[in-house]
């Protein structure tokens, strides 16, 4: 399995670092997991998170940006639900 | 035609953030231009850009990392052929 992450982040609302700073982070802690972390510039106010092609993330939905501990444990979700997260496992806000 | 950037970068030398920033400044200069930038993970020293699936630049083969404005240039010379990119156009040390 190629697992493969994509962002695609609002080029007109300056989303780019934010993107990429979030994709650092899933290589980091997928660094044996991840095969591919894409950032796909879009417009409109677009941001959403993919993995292996399942949308697990869209701002438009959730009306706001995914904390990195909660993006992290929805990307390990899909592509390594067997991996601990450590601290990034305790419970979010309500969830 | 879906321009599509990747970097492959070896995790056992550190080289990711390397790897972020060249893609950064690419999604920058190609804002318009390039549909996906993706940072792949890899070992064994390997630093390789590939722009629509061309090869354009192996550390193994040329034995160093590409500077910026000339990675820019050959990204360029696939994905957007026509595109000035101003400055970044004077000639490389020997080119």
């Amino acid at each position: 399995m190629h697992n493969h992450v994509k962002i695609t982040y609002c080029t007109q609302c300056r989303w780019m670092l934010r993107a990429a700073w979030m994709g650092q982070e899933l290589l980091t802690t997928f660094e044996e997991e991840l095969e591919e972390l894409s950032l796909c510039p879009g417009t409109g106010g677009i941001f959403e998170v993919e993995a292996n092609g399942q949308l697990i993330w869209s701002r438009k939905e959730k009306g706001r940006f995914p904390e990195i501990t909660e993006l992290k444990q929805l990307v390990r979700d899909v592509i390594a639900p067997e991996k601990p997260l450590g601290h990034a496992d305790r419970k979010i806000h309500g969830q």
